[in-house]
């Protein structure tokens, strides 16, 4: 393991690390074959001195080359994927998304769950009876392909050398660099194949990055990786000092994502979801206007299609046995970065 | 591990770690009860951060503490023992340690083998055919008593946390952190219980540290821990920009160390070893010249009493099969830093 020392003192020394030697690193240590306690000391390295961004591309391509990338060439529309760095009342998904497919783009989005306190948009849906989160990638692609949006879970062949890095990353204190946070998010939405991608960076009290600085470079550097690996991406920053909207849990954010698509709901939620969806379309090289899709009905339809197509009975979504109110100000747009040429 | 990761983030962020967190890392990863992952992180962040002179001296008391301290009561004279960074054709020990004793003082003196190329003081003293290197406690307490100095192995019992933390940074580069590598050396010599410790710093071209302002940095964060545990401790800097002396190797160092006892030998080997041998008497308060013990002939006795005591037969010393001569520069001393009151 020489050689890893010596990558290891590279780093620690501030040196640039060649592509080869990154990609050794990334596929080597997903493979088991760098100890754990080496991979450890060059995070920490990491969090220290930074990645460039050639060396943050060569370590983004290596991780999703560490496992299978999604083909979503048989996808007749133009595909576009949508991530949230999450919080609570994050149901932005639940309306951009489809907002997106009434308008004529595929959106093929791959979803977490359990993400913390704030659940992801999989626990959300979840809570509609019957809803299925795991497809096959044939069942998702004949979805997205009829429906325009489907929503599932991310299998975990996208990424893998990520999960293990997570993991490491988690137990080291180093979950906090932000150039190993965008080339966790950035290799699972790469790896998800889709012809672009739109992010929404939360930032805030409620946020992961509280520093809308840290943010804006997070989102920064996530939109270049996209855009280098030749996936026109973009992000909008949004608030998190206050949950978004007035809904926060499982089947009441399913139930205020369907007023936001009946064309009425909180004007928070409303503004998040016309500004993704807004850059969806945008990327995707669609004219047309979010409110037009809700105004129409047909985003609400999209919305429903999907449901039942992934098995879901939106008529016997349960009503949640403890309801609290509390105040809170409104949360909203606060930024954007715009996908560059690629 | 909870615990664990919030400590890593706190040297991470440049927060002190109070001396509970310290002594509690250091006891459970000798235990065993830290996964290797966590611990090189931390290592990696102290490489960065830096250890206060707090902080260090309680990471250097858990090391002592995790094994045993020799208990050195029974020894009628003072007691101090000398350490070397290490370099090539080092045999000051084998001149300044009989010198000591030779004056009054009593050399318990613990050393190493196989230190990298340049060996180690035991190397050089195996190759006197008989020697033993490896004695019981009560047979090296004897020689020290009966002789005043003795040159042995020092147990795995001693502070055997470093031994663990000194694998865990070869493979993870961060053996080159100053606070780190002080607390290795210092924890080592603090458990063989000596009630005075001298160091013998090297630098220059030739040594661990090739930077005079590290070397100092190393010199004095070490002296201020050995003062700072009671022990007066003092450190000589010196030159490692040339071999010291004009022999390198085994037996032939031996050789030369006994040219030094008998009157002769190269300047810069008598100097050194009388720098290193006048700090071992004025902190073991003894007032004394060494060059005394060296016209006398008493420092040539106490070399030859310890050899035979620890078995060596100095008349069979066996002729190197193989020699060279090179021009080399002399060495020499550059510089010391004094204890202070403990």
């Amino acid at each position: 393991m020489t050689e890893m020392v010596e990558l290891i003192a590279a780093k620690r020394d501030g040196r640039r690390l060649s592509d080869e030697d990154v990609s050794w690193f990334v596929s080597a240590y997903s493979r088991g074959e760098i100890p754990d306690e080496q991979a450890a000391a060059l995070l920490m390295a990491i969090f220290f001195r930074g990645l460039d961004r050639s060396e943050l591309a060569a370590w983004t391509t290596a991780m999703v080359r560490s496992g299978r990338r999604l083909d979503l060439s048989r996808i007749s529309r133009p595909t576009v994927d949508k991530h949230s760095s999450g919080g609570v009342g994050d149901k932005v998904s639940l309306v951009a998304a489809p907002i997106a497919a009434a308008l004529g783009a595929a959106v093929p989005k791959l979803s977490g769950r359990a993400l913390g306190h704030t659940g992801g948009t999989l626990d959300k849906l979840a809570a509609i009876p019957g809803f299925r989160t795991e497809l096959a990638i044939d069942e998702m692609l004949d979805i997205v392909e009829r429906v325009g949006c489907v929503i599932c879970s991310a299998g975990g062949d996208l990424a893998p050398a990520d999960k293990r890095l997570y993991d490491l990353r988690n137990a080291t204190a180093t979950v906090e660099s932000l150039p190993l946070m965008a080339s966790s998010i950035m290799s699972k939405k790469l790896a998800g194949g889709a012809g672009a991608i739109v992010l929404d960076v939360k930032v805030g009290s409620g946020a992961f990055l509280t520093d809308p600085d840290q943010a804006r470079i997070l989102a920064r550097t996530m939109v270049d990786l996209g855009c280098d690996a030749g996936v026109p991406t973009a992000a909008v920053l949004t608030a998190m000092d206050a949950p978004l909207g007035r809904a926060a849990g499982n089947a009441v954010e399913v139930r205020e994502a369907l007023e936001v698509l009946r064309g009425g709901g909180p004007k928070d939620v409303i503004e998040v979801a016309r500004a993704v969806s807004a850059q969806m379309l945008a990327l995707a090289g669609i004219a047309a206007d979010p409110d037009d899709a809700i105004a129409s009905g047909a985003a609400l339809r999209a919305f429903e299609a999907m449901v039942e197509a992934q098995g879901g009975d939106l008529g016997s979504l349960p009503e949640a046995p403890h309801r609290r109110t509390l105040p809170a100000p409104r949360s909203g747009v606060v930024g954007r970065i715009d996908a560059r040429a690629v």
